[in-house]
């Protein structure tokens, strides 16, 4: 019995440390109902409504959800299908009535099977799903109730008109406070998600550079550190949580750096890219797992660049997560940084190539330069993927209006780049050109044909 | 005007081929609806109940899904929570009532909020999210109605009293329609979703064996097909709707051959793996994509061991589909499939590793080797998946008690097989020691060394 209290307090304090706001927002819905109902008791207030007002209290409860733009869709939803929903039944009711008392109720079924089931089609269509799927919930909903209770109460205009009047109050009441007592956005926490997963990304990639890669003092590295290794697998199911909160957002008003029409889009975009990434990440994971033994005989000199690559693409991402939780604009540097690694990894294919030159009689040696050639592709594929993350971050920033770095603005910060900024990039014409002129560059001919390989 | 008509016909027509089961859900609800609000019509049924008859026809719009399972999931909670949420209320408003007439209000809002914000509370917790989280909704709703609607009202038990029983009804009429009307099973889409998602990658897999394996007699063969290949790509995403449907199914009662405690739960591992195996082919897809130029300069022996792999995972998967779909145990002669192609990645390796003697010079013949030797990885991890899914489907139709093939039964038939039954495999020691075996091993060693890089 103890045991299983100890379990219940357990599971509520994780619910509440998961996101202390959950406690919050339990509270907020407590205070709507409670509000709404106490307006109920001031009968001068709503005479006019009588009974009806109990739907205000339902509304609350079924409209005031987590974050802002939730609320906001449901609630505009729930007012615009009661309004229309309430007007189609007077309609018809009005077209049934002039019947005679035997058709009435027949015109009645019909219109409310018609119309049931021609909503419940639509409701099936992917646009009408996304955003309107509720409202078509409560148009039949309304629809039917008023055509119904025409049936046996006179006065179904004051009726249709109380129901809405009084689902507007629910709705405006469950925004006030949605909006203005610790407001939720969707927004922002999509935005935060995105940015959180790319540090998540840059975490891993820093565990695996420094478990796998160093220059071994201690070999037990990588059980010490495993948990931490792990943290990318959470990015790949987020897909799911984005395309929620990108449609909550849609709803949401301008708020902090978030316009009405923020580009929410290129979040979805930026989103993929960064699962694309914890995907290569996980790949790379599995290859480290399994060949582990061979990692240890890599050479040190392709050890140490496979180093200073993982370390890289993570310092890169890391300041790409900066830079969009600071809602600035990238600065040139991290095109610049990926530009280096993309270097590094010519330096690395060259290194591993030279090594190949006297292979054919040693099978264990030619093991092990197979696993640094797979290694050096999936680094690669990693860093291609960095490099996209880069390019969508900085459309973003420039769609979104974001405030730029003052270095970025500033006219000789460009000249002091040597190396022209990747701008139009992703391409991987521009950094082969740039490797003709790296002055290390001893095979060349056999570099290019193996770089085309790995790439 | 003419073309918007169009546009709305089209979409309206792809909403019903996509599933023409939609269209007779739609009219299904319309019939729920009307035959429940003609109840209201017929006064003596239902005199006792008053206007609160018209809770029947909301619960019906409301608790309605397309399948069953949904609906049984829905209603279940709504006559739980619309219970003992009337039970609660009627109780504590009992308790306000002695407490004078000033203290009566105070009370019922502090009792109002507290429900409120302790049930929000809970439904942030994952496990009653996952299944009741509408119950737990309709709890606050009925609570908050019953209370509140207690100040004015004299007979709350009455009011408590109606709302549960006509709520009982709207819930007992979807459900009747619902499971003997044209019924949707959430299981059995469940069962056939994941079959098809097994036949898709077997679809892409023989395509990739025709289009670029093949001895070429063709070299445009793989663009006339690229729609065809590129089937395997909807399975990607299906996790979503899977977790869904399996969510519905467990609420389903015995049918056809899905017993109530059906082991769901192994569908969703089984998809797992199916989506796993997808991502290794669109892996392949790529490397495919890539290196086009490279694997037309393939060995015509390697480039046969290719076709022969691909095509007998593709039948694998297509065997394992059809036993899937009849639900039927699967066929011995599936895991010795998987076993022969194992043995052909082995005979691939060889081969590869043979032409591997001679490399050193030639930098052009190094590059289609590492082509090689990825693609042949890569064949590697989709038999391994192809392999997993075979026993992970052996274990669905023991769990899942589905019939038996005959020659399953028969005894004489196990020792026909000359290769023992991959009972208990996914382990590579098993086929590793068959390997010893094999006439055509003339460089063991190599051959053990290579092996263990590329599995």
């Amino acid at each position: 019995m103890a045991k299983i209290v100890e379990n219940v307090v357990k599971s509520i304090s994780k619910v509440a440390e998961d996101d202390p706001r959950r406690v919050i927002h339990s509270m907020k819905v407590g205070l709507a109902v409670t509000l709404v109902s106490l307006l109920y008791f001031f009968q001068p207030l709503f005479h006019d409504f009588g009974t009806s007002t109990l739907w205000a209290v339902l509304t609350v409860v079924v409209v005031f959800e987590y974050s802002v733009g939730a609320t906001l869709g449901k609630g505009l939803n729930r007012v615009m299908a009661t309004l229309l929903g309430g007007i189609l039944a007077v309609g018809l009711h009005g077209l049934a009535t002039q019947c005679g008392h035997i058709a009435e109720p027949l015109l009645i079924s019909i219109f409310v099977f018609l119309q049931a089931a021609l909503s419940t089609f639509a409701r099936f269509s992917p646009k009408i799903k996304a955003r309107y799927d509720y409202g078509f919930l409560i148009f039949i909903l309304t629809f039917a109730f008023i055509s119904v209770s025409g049936f046996r109460l006179q006065e179904i205009i004051d009726l249709a008109r109380n129901r809405w009047a009084t689902i507007v109050i629910g709705v405006f009441s469950s925004l006030l406070i949605s909006i203005f007592v610790f407001p939720v956005w969707a927004g922002e926490d999509l935005h935060n998600l995105i940015a959180n997963n790319i540090d998540k990304l840059a975490s891993s990639l820093e565990g695996y550079g420094n478990s796998y890669f160093k220059i071994q003092e201690n070999a037990n590295a990588q059980d010490n550190e495993a948990s931490m290794l792990q943290t990318f697998k959470t990015v790949l199911n987020t897909k799911n949580t984005e395309d929620i909160l990108a449609n909550f957002a849609r709803w949401e008003p301008s708020h902090g750096a978030f316009r009405f029409k923020h580009p929410w889009k290129q979040y979805l975009n930026l989103g993929a890219l960064t699962r694309e990434c914890a995907f290569r990440i996980d790949t790379l994971d599995k290859q480290l797992n399994t060949n582990f033994k061979k990692i240890l005989k890599f050479d040190d000199g392709i050890k140490e660049e496979c180093n200073k690559i993982t370390l890289e693409a993570s310092k890169t991402l890391k300041e790409l997560s900066t830079t969009l939780k600071n809602t600035s604009q990238s600065a040139p540097c991290i095109a610049h940084q990926v530009a280096e690694s993309k270097d590094k990894i010519k330096c690395l294919k060259e290194v591993i190539l030279k090594s190949m030159a006297n292979l054919s009689a040693d099978y264990e040696k030619l093991q092990v330069v197979i696993t640094e050639i797979t290694i050096a592709t999936i680094l690669n594929d990693i860093l291609n993927y960095v490099e996209k993350m880069v390019d969508c971050n900085r459309e973003l920033a420039l769609l979104a209006n974001f405030k730029q770095d003052k270095e970025y603005n500033s006219p000789d910060s460009e000249s002091k780049n040597d190396i022209p900024a990747v701008e139009n990039s992703g391409s991987l014409i521009s950094t082969e050109n740039r490797d003709n002129n790296l002055s290390n560059v001893t095979v060349v001919n056999s570099s290019q044909v193996v770089a085309i390989t790995i790439e």
